[in-house]
């Protein structure tokens, strides 16, 4: 058992750097998904009284930087996706912002902090890898939605994977 | 520098565990969605001639278990996701028992395969590890899109994340 445990240690799963690729890889996807909506659509347009894209684009906005920068700073900050965002260039302004914020902050995670339990925003309690696979997973959950609204207007999306 | 290399080699950002984990949550979420959708709904609801939810499903159940097996066994399955299910329990039924066949294999890849290059189905070049992600990241891709069914079904899904 010890000598199985001590394999464990020495092998990585995945690496912080898989991690980065992981994220931004995607981002740079739903990326494309903003893109490929229709100004008018883009903050206008629902589906069963859902919000317009370009407002789940604004909760994605308030979360990812502010999130990672919580994560690092260990200073708490305010979710707010109220950001008046009205067109897509601006959308698209903030969203390669982020990314850059993103590749600047990302690297400064300690490695020994990714178990750690934090309470992002000050209310959601889990460990620092389990909240960034929800910034993750939620983007991907949205934009699965953008998707359905893309097609419901006769836009083909992009390829969902390169893969 | 090479401390640090030393020191990422002993720190694990995601264990085997948590990836395990992190898939069979998403599955277990994925398995109420199916769940919400009234049976007719579920094999016939159409958004912007998109497929029916069902079916997405379907492929989901052809990757999961035939994908993991494979990279298991390093034997090349068929992907099939012309499974013909068309009851819900049916549907629920070979859910559940993906669920338990990846609970079965998923101990048995070797930790030294996880960043091994592999060919899914025949077709598609990947890590292991992007392989697992790609199956879990297509399934929160298309969940999202049966949320959008669901609400324009006048349905409330189930929360999106327990966090």
């Amino acid at each position: 058992m010890r000598t199985e445990t001590a394999k464990n240690e020495l092998m990585t799963v995945m690496t912080t750097a898989d991690l980065l690729k992981h994220w931004q890889g995607h981002r740079g996807l739903t990326r494309r998904v903003i893109e490929a909506f229709p100004e008018k659509e883009l903050f206008n347009y629902c589906i069963g009284g859902m919000r317009p894209f370009g407002e789940m684009v604004m909760e994605l906005l308030a979360i990812a930087a502010p999130g990672l920068r919580e994560i690092v700073t260990g200073e708490q900050e305010k979710y707010d996706h109220d950001l008046g965002i009205s067109s897509k260039s601006e959308l698209l302004r903030q969203w390669d912002e982020t990314t850059e914020i993103i590749e600047q902050y990302f690297p400064k995670i300690r490695l020994e902090q990714y178990h750690q339990s934090i309470k992002s925003f000050g209310r959601f309690e889990s460990t620092v890898i389990e909240n960034i696979f929800y910034f993750i997973d939620n983007e991907i959950h949205h934009r699965g939605r953008g998707y359905v609204y893309l097609r419901s207007l006769d836009i083909e999306p992009p390829f969902f994977w390169e893969h």
